[in-house]
């Protein structure tokens, strides 16, 4: 409980960005791979429930769909966690934003839930995370962002740098 | 229904070989690593039809079996792909054979139905395309070829250099 | 000589669309990740420009900092083509945009060239060949583009999807 | 059978340690990559059994489960064979522990075995195979071992240094 | 400044343990892969400093070398991190110790700094606080630790499960 | 000494082959992708001794060359040794041919030795070794082999099936 307090803290308080110390380490960071890969897990979720929805559940192009679906959504999941973490590490520096390592840590759970279930609501919640992770990286940087359906299946509308 | 006819056009006229551009860039390309591949994918649906006919299918000696077939398939039609792919992108060069960008895309699509499916006319298409392959890249080094049946199931007749 | 006759052929000519092709099995396909790929091997071109041009080039951190732009170099150039290459071999399909191939093709050995060189014209090619062939995809959809530059260093000017 | 009294005959002979050899060129061997992965994969068998003995067989939840244990059993049987190897070619030398090209030998098999396999007593056979082999490590560089139960499921007594 | 202070506040407050709630998700963690890899990038960063002492240094031995070690100490540096983020996003749960989020994050920036140099220092920092973790992790599972040196060069003081 | 008299020893014993036993397990085992890799290894150290021997060893061309050619000389001596191990664990059974461990041995020392030189009787032995292995192999399928220099630079004499 006590974090949950100390978090409501850190959201009234003042506190320095973080793009004045990646100018020169920093190259070139990006969310949009994360949110890809995000969206890629729902849609291998909604493939999932599809399949499983059909008359043949036991011949093998049944079993190669779903296991190339599964795995496709392990990937992505895990590539998520991935790019998420490599921002986190390599530009996020001291002063960072309050709820940004409560966040990362959020989304690791999430893409690893993610990954043990076939559940659609799983897969929001990490393109959820993700997106507002976006929000968060694209403001250290006073790049502004808007809101937009991605132009793929599941049309999930998605946080995007408005350059 | 143009490309057709341009292609139709394409195979009667003349064209240069592609191996004098390759003298100093290119090192050892050899078809022999995606035509070995592409084998693999075609014995890998025979294994996953023989499992699909037993008896038992849902312990876990099934899964066990029928996910390692599929994940080989997976992995090995990729390969052939990507194998054909770098060959293409490092050894061809302008001027090269007319039938060959055709090919690629070919050989690209038949890869990937491969994955999609277990159907073995799939990845037999995908051994065929992949000689044909083989067939002009020893010919624009002026190496001859033979057929002959591959020394393992499948057992299928597979174009190698004659040397 | 016959190829470029036929390219400026075809681009005279009616094409159907690819997008009708992929409905079902095409997934989430979406060129930003080969973007952001050949940007980050501009990047290390730059990086390794004034790495260069200091005064120590023979300590351990010369050596660690070089190996490692050129490592990030090459796995850029190798996504970037890779990338593009899914999209190619599982999203366009027969009918397709006449130039696609041969800027496939070209895309290929771009990117090889990317690799085999220090020289940031060689990348630069890469980012526009790719950003012509985003322009394409983003057509073929249906989704306009507009041009904006990068929000990150080297800034070039990039084709986005104008969502 | 001739192999069998070969080794006996090894056996009762003298021989000299490796660890003279590997001095200088060796860095950092450790066997407990190893030992983890192969608990790892008796873990999986676990999971596995676990879950075929369940109610639900053919919804996406079983098969998202199932595939994942699977996979994960393949990964790490076939490290636990790559770390077992690299020991192997880069530490051990000539007149090395006579049992060791055998035993091997027979970790590949064994690792081969629990990919291709759901049964139990294969994993742990890997498993005590591979304790054998770090027993032997240790022993060429006068570290004592000692047995004791892993600290997590499947509590199987492992060999460990005695630091 | 406000986080340091808030730091200080939580390290004085009472939290519950994490080991209860991964009693079922949680199969094998083990921080010893994590302690083994920043282990190896200190070992390469000596041989680094080593090689480059010595007189030769621009034939094809000494390149041979010195790519060899900075590609085996990006490696390492890249699966420590690595190995800890999936300690931390699948073993550490809600009311988790109250310095891990940010023992995590600086063992992400203390990876990334083990890339980017050759110095010693930042090798040794990487290898204190994955040790730190270590610590951590062990007392939540009630296991005490021992500090011992590591049997192979470097032979830093490490923290081990006294078992 | 006692193992050189040993295998002398066995070399005139009479042994069962391997063939037997891979009836139904075995797949599709093929020593060419190791061959392969082992000319390639000695391909690179041609063009690290060419390069190494022109005049410009400190600009960022050499250093991208040379690099290059230093990772895929690791890259395929390590393939080699892995597709060497995989045939060895998987193909080979009890009564094996009794020079094969030790063959396998000294390939797995010889892909090591390959990898921390630049040094082109290293890769030769390296290619000859996986010659010897592939001459027992297709003995073992009553495959005869014959013997041709390989159609791309290195031109060394490799050992082929007799199709």
């Amino acid at each position: 409980m006590i974090y949950q307090i100390l978090e409501k803290l850190d959201k009234k308080l003042h506190f320095e960005q973080a793009q004045a110390h990646c100018d020169i380490p920093c190259g070139i960071y990006d969310p949009s791979g994360a949110q890809i890969a995000a969206l890629t897990v729902v849609r291998m979720m909604d493939l999932m429930a599809e399949l499983a929805s059909g008359e043949t559940k036991d011949n093998t192009e049944f079993h190669n769909s779903m296991e190339r679906y599964i795995t496709v959504k392990e990937e992505h999941a895990e590539k998520a966690k991935h790019e998420i973490r490599v921002i986190w590490g390599d530009y996020f520096k001291q002063d960072k934003h309050p709820n940004v390592d409560d966040l990362v840590h959020r989304i690791m759970q999430l893409g690893s839930k993610a990954r043990q279930t076939a559940d659609r609501e799983a897969g929001l919640a990490l393109v959820n995370a993700i997106n507002e992770f976006a929000e968060i990286f694209w403001g250290t940087k006073n790049v502004k962002t808007k809101k937009a359906k991605a132009p793929y299946a599941p049309a999930l509308e998605m946080v995007y740098p408005d350059l």
